[in-house]
């Protein structure tokens, strides 16, 4: 339990639709440019000297990613859409309720988005909310213009943040919902999944040192979209931009791939979980030391996808402080030199065959 | 423009979370019963000498197809879940100021579901609403379960009924909103697709004689599912349940296959349409003339799909009268003998090759 | 039973690798190579003023498609490679024991192919074969440059000719193997597939008036690949070029797709059938009325794909007369005014259902 | 370069089809039994109480696997169809002229299959050949039994053997080609590839400790049936029977998935390689150090994968004693505590982000 809760205002909360946008600080404008357009096939819908706009294909809006180039490598707005402009209102009075720092503009903060809000919110991270943008061709017909690994969709952000029940809560006072977590027997909660449209998430509160990003998502149709990104990577000779995967998710069920990108943000490429809109729709809770939660094959999960994430800026464009997880962490409990996972439920900790052992014993190294 | 226009109701609509169930009339259950579960491979929840209910797999309410045993194949109940048991009553004053008959039970109609309101609606659709329901296991990642075909959601209704923009204007008062339709120069409109859930559909209008079910459609995750039923039905010596597809459509972009049950009742195949959840989301209409609009592909739709349909029953459980279509007819219009279709706009009448025209003018012989 | 048959030839036939490559005369070169080159995406070797040398991905051979400018649509070589030079000896000693016309060129008859012989064979098509040839990049790995409809071998031909049974006697003296072939009751053959390489075929004689090429047929890997030449084809509104399909075939087993190429000429798009490579590999044989015989689907065949082909030339340039099929007709027998396909072998001849009985009796109409 | 090569014999060689089946001696046939056939979805053609016989969906003899019951898990034959009968007349003389133990049984080894040849090849494997043999049914159309991971043709062996060299010279003498291989700049083979039919392999060397086997491995038409073997494995809780992958191989561009069954016995499922059936097919020669020769996508290679193998039988079924390599080792030099691996030619060794580099260095906790 959070020592430390952030109290639930009395204003009611925007009502976001769902995660719309990231802003992300590249320091090399030209090579992240050549990742996402050239390698992953985002569509530009506008650029200049220092910010490129993207979005995915089947997206109406402006664009669902900001490039800016910047002095270091950081996520500068996690950016929501909301049902009406007077959204916009609730954001403020909610936030403003909560003592966080608000900052308002008419024409948006960034191209192609009008009347806009930003927040730098209790845990730390740069939230905007905004309705008013600008809309441009869905492209979800332009088969002429797909390639293989045709992305359609923002799907969701993923945050690293000390204290994860803390951070349920704040989210479920802004009206998100829980889908699915990790716990341990102890009651620790490891990470969990929050959504407001109706997939498993929208944004997923992963717990260790943060603020931090620790990725964002683009879905993709068909599985063998994911593998086709892995072979233009591989025929690119840019192979080592794949982190993880692919693989299937144990939570969320979706098939998944994890990129970093040449700052070293991590992008998932993300396809197929399935419908949560209903009020009552079932809470998943995977045990941590289950070793098919986060990758239902039983993969172990590379050291660096627990340790590495972003910076977050604050609304002045600096970055945030990052604060230490203090409950134990995952990395430790499951691939850690103490660490334990099994695969059928009672199995003992040696029960691992030779080949999975090495793999599981991994983390113990850094 | 309707002559006859339904007046909107001052009440509030109840809130509706999606298309939840079906309830069809069939006149052979063991017949159905094997259809739907040896080789569609849906889940039965229970059933009993005279019921079967049946799941996707995906789904946590208790069903999502109900084949009840009865003298006239029929459509019984178009069932949406509602968000919150205070929708029901939401639902009961909507339709009593419509003057539509109006029926509750506590206890609901069918097994696995509570308090349910049932209405014969304006356009003579047998209507129900429901928030209590029995949850049961969500066999997702039961992949030990899944046939290579297999159904996960029921993703929409699809109904027939003679005044499309009638029709839909009753349903924007019920809270539905339309994605896309099809229209002519002249301003007919010849169907319209409408959402709750943010898909491009919880139900669609397709113009014609009704009140009638034009089909109940089941989602998939990948276009190879869809294609491995019609690799069982060949398999299984019962390909002419296929009648229409498969294929890619234009309006929604998802991939399609329509099958035909033992009583013909028409089950789609249906995988990825796109977002729609936006309140600003874009419109799409097609040309009527386009024969891409059905058809991505440009095949042309079978007479049958726009000439037959399931009787829909009232209340009392009789069938509905059937109403004809004043307006002008998609067949007609665009494979009938006088028809016109074109791949490209501003091509002549004549201008499809040899391989299309034939296929194109099929309509007149009926 | 042929009353002319082919006298077998004393030499030993020419070993024949694989069907390897067509010339195809065509009428319009820019509008061939856009459809060929940027709408299929097959890669340009080399290219001139009046011919467009192609390939496709896992191809190591100079090209397996030539297209050379003409006046007169036409198939011009069907190319087999031969295992060794000494089998073009073979060849020649082959044919001019069969009193064919031999043409060889020690230079070869088109770019990046040395030492060839052409004829004009007792079927009345010209045939090349040849060994040497430049080694060109196979581009299996450059995924970077496969679209998503990617096409990687030449798979087949399709030849039409009246009697198929003295077609397939003169192919075995050549060294083919029949691996499928469709029969009626009274013995009549409609057409035999014919395999070199362990495949269904490197070529099929289909019953008709010719001789005429039917198709050429590139294979891809999988099923979403022939599904996304439909979805361009659709974005760039030729939606016109598909003639029939896809679907899945009785005969090989294979997913289909079949094109027209702005001459007319039938592409086909195959993936997926067997390995046929063992001496005594069962035979399969259909039975014309069988409806899932050349649609696994019971999808009827546009009469177009029966009636229509291509005019072969003779080793001068000239279009070959064309003769006439006097055996029944397949499509007269299936799906003409008096034809009949059956779902279910004993089914009675109007057993089909509403859907399916107006597209049987389509081909009447012509 | 081998100091002890094997004669090359003056008669010649069989005429080897194709590698067609593998007996396996299992300790417990009950839990091999259901791992074959209720997991991996193997056909059973026959089976009593210390064999089962089983066989792919696409092959018409009758096994390509054999189940046997024996106290040491290990590799019983590698037997391969030969094109005549007279072909076992040519293996008896092959291999008694290079002083091997041959054994001709005229009612064969195991049930189905006839007159057959086996020997105590050069390097110390059971290798068979047979041509006579029972067909059954090919299933390949029988849809309504596939499952969604259908395994369609038994398509290669792996061998492991301490010269590589030494045992590709031996195997063309036997008529193998190959088709691609693993050197270093200082000219060590550390695997070799060769084929008889005309895709990437029947057999391949690997280098190590041997003689062993590798793997045998079934080809599957796509790569959702791979992943879909993945996902049934996580139902089932099985998921530890994934050894590597899956993934896209350098070597062969095949897509890939390891298990290993309950004896510890290699499995790979495998799609899409590609055809090498001409003589001068272009041999692919790929550095040990790059990363991407065994996994495209420069996921590494688990070390088990490297060190682990089946003990192989001699002809009276007791294990062949297993000889050191002397060459150095692939994983030494790729995984090891002193190994390199590169993306891109020319990178520095510490070139690899920091999420490789820990799986880089996971071979040298061994």
């Amino acid at each position: 339990m959070s020592t430390d809760p952030i109290p639930t205002p009395s204003s009611p909360p925007p009502d976001v639709l769902r995660c719309a946008a990231m802003e992300l600080v590249v320091t090399d404008l030209a090579a992240s440019r050549h990742f996402y357009v050239d390698v992953l096939g985002l569509v530009v819908t506008e650029e200049d000297d220092t910010c490129v706009y993207l979005r995915t294909f089947e997206e109406f809006i402006h664009h669902n990613l900001v490039l800016r180039q910047g002095p270091v490598a950081a996520a500068a707005a996690f950016s929501y859409r909301v049902r009406s402009p007077a959204d916009l209102d609730r954001a403020v009075a909610f936030y403003r309720e909560l003592g966080c720092r608000v900052e308002r503009r008419a024409d948006g903060f960034v191209r192609g988005v009008g009347d806009s809000v930003r927040v730098q919110d209790p845990l730390g991270f740069p939230y905007e909310f905004f309705h008013d943008v600008e809309h441009v061709e869905r492209l979800a017909w332009r088969y002429d213009l797909h390639p293989p690994g045709v992305l359609v969709r923002l799907d969701h952000f993923n945050q690293v943040t000390p204290d994860v029940p803390r951070a349920v809560r704040y989210m479920e006072d802004l009206g998100f919902r829980v889908t699915e977590d990790i716990q341990d027997a102890a009651g620790t909660t490891y990470a969990a999944w929050m959504r407001r449209k109706p997939t498993v998430h929208d944004t997923a509160m992963t717990g260790g040192n943060g603020p931090r990003l620790h990725h964002i998502a683009f879905a993709t149709h068909e599985k063998h979209n994911v593998l086709a990104i892995c072979d233009l990577l591989g025929a690119l000779r840019m192979s080592d931009r794949i982190e993880r995967g692919p693989g299937r998710h144990g939570v969320s069920n979706a098939f998944y791939l994890y990129l970093r990108d040449p700052d070293g943000h991590r992008v998932e490429i993300y396809t197929q979980d399935y419908y949560t809109g209903d009020p009552d729709n079932p809470v998943v809770t995977w045990d941590v030391h289950d070793n098919q939660r986060r990758d239902w094959w039983g993969n172990p999960v590379v050291p660096s996808w627990y340790t590495e994430a972003s910076l977050v800026l604050d609304l002045d464009g600096n970055p945030q402080p990052v604060l230490e997880r203090t409950d134990t962490s995952e990395l430790e409990v499951t691939i850690g030199a103490d660490g334990f996972s099994y695969t059928r439920e009672g199995d003992a900790p040696d029960a691992l065959p030779s080949w999975k052992q090495g793999e599981y014993k991994l983390g113990h190294q850094l």
